[in-house]
């Protein structure tokens, strides 16, 4: 279910019963359904009032349907996604964390919470794989094992309404969709010469528990901010990152006399997301000898 | 030539030729002559003239005496350090940067450099150790092939007086000695609360090219400092180290309502230090959404 | 000159010679010549290449015909102004500084530098007055009566090209306008719970040297800054200026425990301005106990 | 009651009850029983024990003796003031503040608070003045007037016990002294250099509703720090300060190329004293550009 695939609100609204379906059936996964009762309430003036339409008929739903509704997603990362039997849709998501690339050893983590909580609650483990990093979920799947069975469902049945918003704003093109995307940027101001830093060089990384993973590099602008957002356009993975602004290259391209090696090289600002809808500006304030840095707006 | 056999500069005035040579004559390295000019030249008022008179015979020698000077001194890393053949001073001085146990290789490195360094001048490549990193010697060692010979000659003999320096004031209990130490100290200031950020863990690290080594562990007392500064009564190694604060543990043990992972949690400071001999007040100034650090003092 | 007589570049490229007179015969002031040259040009793409056209036909005017277009500039705030003799444009502009209601004693340090300037240059001191307070007039005339002949001739010609442009700038609604304003702006940041700060109060205060004028009172809104740049859509007039940010009330309603009275109650932020056309942007970022500002953009 | 006059504790242990009497009979006013009850508890290990056995005389008497006790004080500013009936400490005391010296305006506010809250309580408004600035008094007793007559008892013996405190400090050397001071100190760093600002002029006033009164000048040295604190030995006064760094001088005189007139001159910094016995260390931290400041250690 890529962006190509988006079609416009208004011919949702006016397409067949047939069509409908076949464009959003998925869109809960496994669970035609919701769509079916959706396709009922049409017109939909906004995106946002067809995914309500969409969670009304979950939430309205009984306590078997909810279970099987919860039932018909894959274990995450587990068998069914080796053995290739995901959806087109869980298997781009989960695919984007790395998590059908896992080692053996993290494998061997996820089948054995995959194991308790199946043993606890008899369904699989369903979280909004695009809005976490490898090191939330384990975080989250190791928290929500304490859950009782109602807190449970009801977490899985919020997870399962944030993977299908996801999946609605990608299918449908057209006005007041729910805000699916956050925002990660940063600024430097050089305030050695009170001006916007231009040219900083500026690397983001993802920082898991073992390992670090280069997410994008740029560079600052002449206002000092970068042509395009950091992260802009799809939800921010929940978890740590560090930016590396290259300061000392900075200030000794601008000829700034100073220590040797200059007492600020690279600097790191690690901070965490734990908003993926949220806006997050992340400047630098920066001196040869000084910074700082803060969650801007 | 440890601060245990440290003897009183009185003691120093006043002893036998014999005893001035037994225990000052290693301060230049396989250069007894040296303490024998500044033997002449008792009595001292002060460790830092004692050093001087040695360092002007030093610069009083000629061009041969100077050269066998320089030559006296071991190999870096070198066939010399593997074959055992250091002398105390100069094994222990190596041996606190981890030359004598380096990878094949770095071995290799340091023996090209010293290959090529040896056809070029002639002497084997000197150094202060005590006052660098691993990184910050090769960094010089790179930069000093490019020397003409004079120059090089010149540069040998100052890290030859740096030595010494370090030598000396360890051999001696006396009034007004050389500054041969630098400092590196912290402060928290938590500007949440507005007062001192008590029992924040710090850890300061020393990064290489290739790795980071622990240097050592703190947490900050009542007034937001270290009982003891991170590093005292040494030379600073020239160098580039991280300052990792635990910000987020701090803010959750005081009860503060934050995002949930925080959005500072390690709060990494990257900075480097070029005088041995400097004082270097590093401090964070932080919030559970900010902080800002400089070079303070 | 008001931009309620503004009128299209379209217009101004194809009217008749007398039309283009009227319109822009008094952009130097009485100078028509400088606007007949500048009408043997046309047409002009941009209002930048009409300026220049002007420009270049008062550099290309000998000495005598420069001496008179200085010459027919108003006395500043003398005797001119009191007898009601100023061209309207004049007159607006040297009454936005207040220079037409002086007191007796600076109305006298005004004659008295009027007086010196007039014996040893033979003109009257023309600047542009919008880009100035009283207090850098002041000191701008008392560093020009130290200039040799020439310098001045040129630096009276200067102030009379940025007036003409500000003139013209008003005075045709067209494309590629050269730049004629500046920009002063606030944000307000609340690092304390990591969030713009909305709510807090901003004053905008212009520092004489003997007293404080009110410019302007605003709001911060849900983004931190206010609703409007601070000022815009004219020149900065180059001088000193306090922004005053109602920290401690806004810490109060947000229900924040302070000392008794808060440590930050209002905080004063003063800088000066020296570009007239640059880009100020003056942020707060604050706590209840610590706050930082700089120029930024 | 002067330092000068102060007596080691040894000796006041060891006195006659006649000389034990006339050295601290007076350090409640008016109510030499105080003093007498204390007395008996001889000998004290320490001045925070003495003044202790005092309070603890306070708290024992009756609901008359308390009363009587509180009536034995003057009015504040009031007639008795005027009159010249003032004990000497007492009149130290007030006058240290100026309020003897007060304007009719203010002097008409006071007494309408004096007879208002005479007629409410019963007893005259006692406040220890030395730990007050003049609008925090008016503030202090706008607020008391609104206590019922027993939480307005305990106020009043709560100010008595402060006032009897400091007193009693300065009328005896000794070991184990009640914290009765506080200590203001400033710290200007330049992290354009990297160092601390040497040489940088510093202004403290007190800020008035009305009016501003200068406190004291200074200038950095070497390290940036003032020769003294800029207060201590004494109570801070509850009540709004500003400090005003002349940051503008100091960059110019390092030879900074700068903004004319540069961005930053004179650097007001605004705060609020709320515990008379704290350590308030506020530091500034700057570029031609930027600055910071907020409440350090």
């Amino acid at each position: 279910m890529t962006p190509a695939s988006a079609i416009p609100l208004d011919r949702i609204n006016g397409s067949s019963r047939q069509e409908f379906l076949g464009h959003l059936g998925a869109v809960f996964e496994q669970a035609p359904w919701v769509a079916e009762a959706a396709c009922e309430k049409r017109p939909f003036a906004t995106v946002a009032t067809l995914y309500q339409a969409m969670a009304d008929a979950v939430n309205a739903a009984g306590h078997v349907s909810q279970l099987a509704l919860v039932r018909g997603h894959p274990e995450l990362g587990g068998k069914v996604a080796r053995a290739g039997a995901l959806t087109a849709a869980s298997k781009s998501e989960q695919g984007s964390l790395g998590l059908d690339r896992m080692s053996a050893e993290e494998f061997a983590r996820f089948e054995n919470l995959n194991a308790a909580y199946g043993k606890k609650f008899g369904f699989p483990f369903v979280i909004c794989v695009r809005r976490h990093t490898r090191d939330s979920i384990l975080h989250q799947f190791e928290a929500r094992l304490n859950n009782d069975a109602d807190a449970e469902l009801a977490a899985a049945l919020r997870e399962i309404g944030l993977i299908a918003r996801l999946r609605l704003v990608e299918a449908i093109d057209g006005p007041g969709a729910p805000k699916t995307t956050g925002r990660l940027s940063t600024h430097v101001l050089d305030t050695y010469h009170g001006r916007p830093a231009a040219g900083v060089g500026v690397t983001l990384y993802e920082l898991g528990t073992s390992a670090r993973g280069l997410l994008t590099q740029a560079r600052t602008n002449a206002e000092g901010r970068t042509d395009e957002p950091l992260i802009a356009g799809v939800p921010l993975r929940i978890g740590t990152y560090e930016l590396q602004f290259a300061a000392g290259d900075y200030f000794a391209r601008a000829g700034v006399a100073a220590a040797d090696p200059p007492f600020l090289g690279v600097v790191p600002v690690r901070f965490s997301i734990a908003e993926p809808e949220g806006q997050y500006h992340v400047p630098l304030v920066m001196t040869p000898w000084s910074y700082s840095t803060y969650r801007g707006s």
